[in-house]
């Protein structure tokens, strides 16, 4: 990782390993909120401390009673400069909150309303390590090791390196299939997707941002638990569904949905995390690794869908072409 | 209020006032996961002790870190059957927490897994005060009121009484409305639910349990704040919304949602809150009866659904048919 992440991050870190810290928050809005909610995730796994996650305006109109001196407020946007991220940091500096920004452009509006910077590199060849997984897994596990120190951490930190190889080894290692999904499921109107665990956060990432943004295919990131507590009488056989078979504890959770489904659906597409390829990653941080490497794949099928649509990822009518 | 209701009531407040409260934790599934969120919400808006909310089978398997001796997890199920329910209370209580279940039915295997028992009415004719929704504000605003003792949580709980009448006056207020919405969107596949604070938890069950589960209408409930941040690009002219518009602190959320919108849909029902009868219900108590009165009207919008489309809401082709 290069120097200027490295400093970054060790700076965020020692402001909370400096504080008394009280509850975490993870404040952002669309697929930078989802990626925050791996973080949630994995404090809410790890440590006793509280950490909640909220969308950038919720956050600053419900006003939640517990932030103030003693919060670690994190938020992220990716250009920097989304309005309701930028007011959600302002303000929760100016409740006493140590705030940590993480963003592509240390410039942004967003960068200058934190205290605490972490930035990373977007396309320019160095996108994994010094990129947003590697940068976010550094900080959220580096925070992890300062308040409850652990070898697994330092483990799993020493191993951000290979993230790397992962996602090319196991986009190559989908290519055949994201792409086949496109085939098949291109005429869809509406695929839902299905997940839990940290993979809750990329089902509702690839439904909100890859889906319904980019490829106007309407959705529904659906709780492997949630399914059968109302959605699944939505199933039927010509129903698709996209259903993350997860690596880590909630995996029961998602081999239930997907029994079901596939008895009710004859459009069940799984991805399994499990049979992802884990090259230099020891057994018990899998379930860690996991969701980094899930993103990258399930941005593949995303790339099947708009290569059999013909709808290019870029394409947008309403966002950055009108104010709203 | 029935003695034996105030009774149990009572017994959960001041064992919650008699424990140093580390977190609150609110587990159920489905529509029952979406009522206790509402008390999540008003927890995080009043008072700065830690909350949250999770889906039973996810609670149980991810294992929450601060999970243990000073948790309160709240419960609840409406049968009091639901497998995933029983096994998080067993697992809470083991974990040493203070248990409370809810539920209509005492004798139930969830109200046995329990320490705490809060029982409802249901379908007895005293279904608002003594019912679910009179019974769990009196328990989350009882447990405020313990914590942190508010003359205006003395009068929200003197003013539980008038729910039964806003019931029926707000009923009666939108039920030509609610009507026409069954009539003019019956013959649509797919309509999107937006809602913000604590609404969104409407919104969330709206879709799960009465659009998916009893309609077989697909369905996505959209937090008002996310909806600019991917969702909105599957805004076209005939895809249909039914936005609340909030009485509470996130409200200006829902009008920019309606605002964009109305603007690229012919097909958006607006529910607005504050447009209701709120007769008995002190102007600053409004935003905590807001999210009450909401549920049952919003209940009135099926009725209409179903009323113009022949499928009762009765109708199932899953859930209490076969073993999943």
């Amino acid at each position: 990782m290069k120097t200027e992440h490295v400093n970054q991050i060790a700076s965020a870190v020692n402001a909370v390993k400096a504080t008394d810290v009280k509850n975490f928050y993870f404040v952002a809005c669309g697929g930078s909120m989802a990626a925050l909610a791996t973080g949630d995730y994995f404090l809410s796994r790890e440590i006793s401390v509280p950490s909640k996650v909220y969308t950038s305006n919720e956050f600053v109109h419900m006003n939640p009673r517990g932030l103030g001196k003693g919060s670690v407020v994190i938020l992220r946007s990716h250009s920097g400069t989304t309005p309701e991220t930028v007011a959600a940091a302002k303000f929760a500096r100016e409740k006493g909150a140590v705030t940590i920004a993480i963003s592509m452009d240390v410039e942004s509006p967003l960068c200058k309303e934190a205290e605490y910077i972490v930035h990373y590199n977007y396309k320019d060849g160095s996108d994994v390590i010094d990129g947003e997984t590697g940068v976010y897994y550094s900080l959220i596990f580096g925070i992890l090791n300062a308040l409850t120190p652990n070898e697994k951490y330092e483990r799993l930190l020493s191993q951000l390196k290979n993230l790397e190889n992962l996602f090319e080894t196991n986009k190559k290692l989908t290519y055949d299939r994201a792409f086949k999904f496109g085939s098949e499921y291109k005429r869809e109107k509406l695929i839902y997707t299905i997940g839990s665990g940290a993979y809750y956060h990329q089902a509702y990432s690839f439904t909100s941002c890859l889906l319904m943004e980019m490829l106007w295919i309407h959705s529904n990131a659906i709780h492997s638990g949630e399914y059968f507590h109302g959605p699944f009488e939505a199933t039927d056989f010509d129903v698709p569904f996209l259903i993350i078979k997860g690596e880590g504890p909630t995996r029961p959770l998602d081999e239930r949905a997907i029994t079901f489904a596939q008895k009710f659906s004859d459009k069940v597409e799984v991805v399994d995390i499990t049979e992802l390829d884990y090259a230099g990653i020891d057994e018990d941080l899998k379930e860690y690794f996991g969701p980094a490497i899930a993103g990258a794949v399930l941005r593949q099928y995303a790339d099947g869908l708009a290569e059999h649509t013909g709808h290019p990822l870029s394409v947008r009518r309403y966002m950055w072409k009108m104010e709203y």
